[in-house]
């Protein structure tokens, strides 16, 4: 399916009708496998998060955390708990992101939920709770990290083939933290990917009005 | 803090340096509570849920599922099962969409993802994993889901405080859906909110380098 045929049919999503940013976030974007050789600056990553922090989440609790991996040392240690089909991806990409979350995120609520005083008390006792907001609420965030990234003219490959129990051995004994995906992130090498882009279902297979 | 305070740290975020969209979608962007009186054409719902569909998932998995919610019948019967603080938004607002996970997901997986052609067998024995993948990448997709809805305009209320095995029973029997969460969409009534804006953990708080 061409590009164009995808950004005639979304030109409705910006009040502006500018299609460029739908392009480069969803419509035109693909998974990215392949990237130039360029370093991603910290303060790029950092600027992505100043703007996607400000998305909601339950609570307002964003539990999302990240490792930011770059040394040759640092990524053979996560490359030993990937797929091995995913392996000479985290070896090669410019950097690659741990997307972990933080199951003690209570902690913060004092801070981030000042309308919701008692918030962090009540979690405080019920680790099983906190471990399934943790885990929805940060999945939530990497959506708005993924669009963020993408925002920026960055690719991204997402991958879950992974061992997240070992990753979190590895990386995060002795914190709340935990591994939920991990992101290779650079400047695509063209289109970033060979595969052609799979198909998606339509509205109507996805929604029903009740 | 002021928007404009927001919109200065994160100028870097586009590469055209356009920052309206950034501040559409995140750092003006405030969870909506209030909402004017208007029809949000079921068109509109389409174009944005045409775009964000493209989002990346786990093996194109794609299992985000949505009820639309628009009679009083409907609202009233979802109402019930939404806490008591939830109660009247969801009797408010010009459309509210139930986020559901769709654990049969696997059946479409030969159309979704022609280049793993046996991963739709090997996920029919194992509805555990199936559950736990339909409701991580539903979360993920209910992120781009957020941005597409603010990114044409409109509002976007999210709850969690619901009963989802209640609206499971009230609207989902026979079907592979779990509920995840509610939004409540339209245009919002000024800010939409009266609540102050509640800060956000810094990029120095939520990430470390390995």
């Amino acid at each position: 399916m061409a590009t164009t045929d995808l950004i005639d049919e979304t030109s409705t999503l910006l009040p502006s009708d500018d299609t460029a940013l739908a392009d480069l976030v969803f419509t035109g974007a693909r998974t990215v496998s392949r990237f130039v050789d360029d370093t991603v600056p910290e303060d790029l990553l950092r600027a992505v998060h100043d703007t996607v922090r400000w998305g909601p989440t339950a609570n307002n609790s964003t539990p999302l955390r990240l490792l930011v991996v770059r040394s040759r040392e640092a990524r053979e240690r996560l490359a030993a708990h990937v797929a091995e089909f995913n392996r000479e991806r985290v070896l090669a990409a410019p950097v690659t992101l741990v997307v972990a979350a933080d199951t003690d995120f209570h902690l913060h609520l004092p801070t981030l939920a000042p309308h919701a005083p008692t918030a962090g008390d009540r979690l405080a006792g019920v680790p099983e709770v906190r471990e399934r907001m943790a885990r929805e609420n940060a999945w939530l965030q990497t959506g708005y990290l993924v669009v963020g990234l993408r925002a920026a003219g960055l690719g991204v490959g997402p991958m879950t083939g992974i061992d997240a129990d070992g990753v979190d051995a590895e990386f995060l004994t002795g914190t709340g933290w935990r591994t939920l995906s991990v992101l290779n992130v650079g400047w695509p090498d063209g289109e970033g990917t060979d595969r052609p882009r799979a198909p998606r279902l339509s509205w109507d297979e996805v929604a029903r009005e009740v």
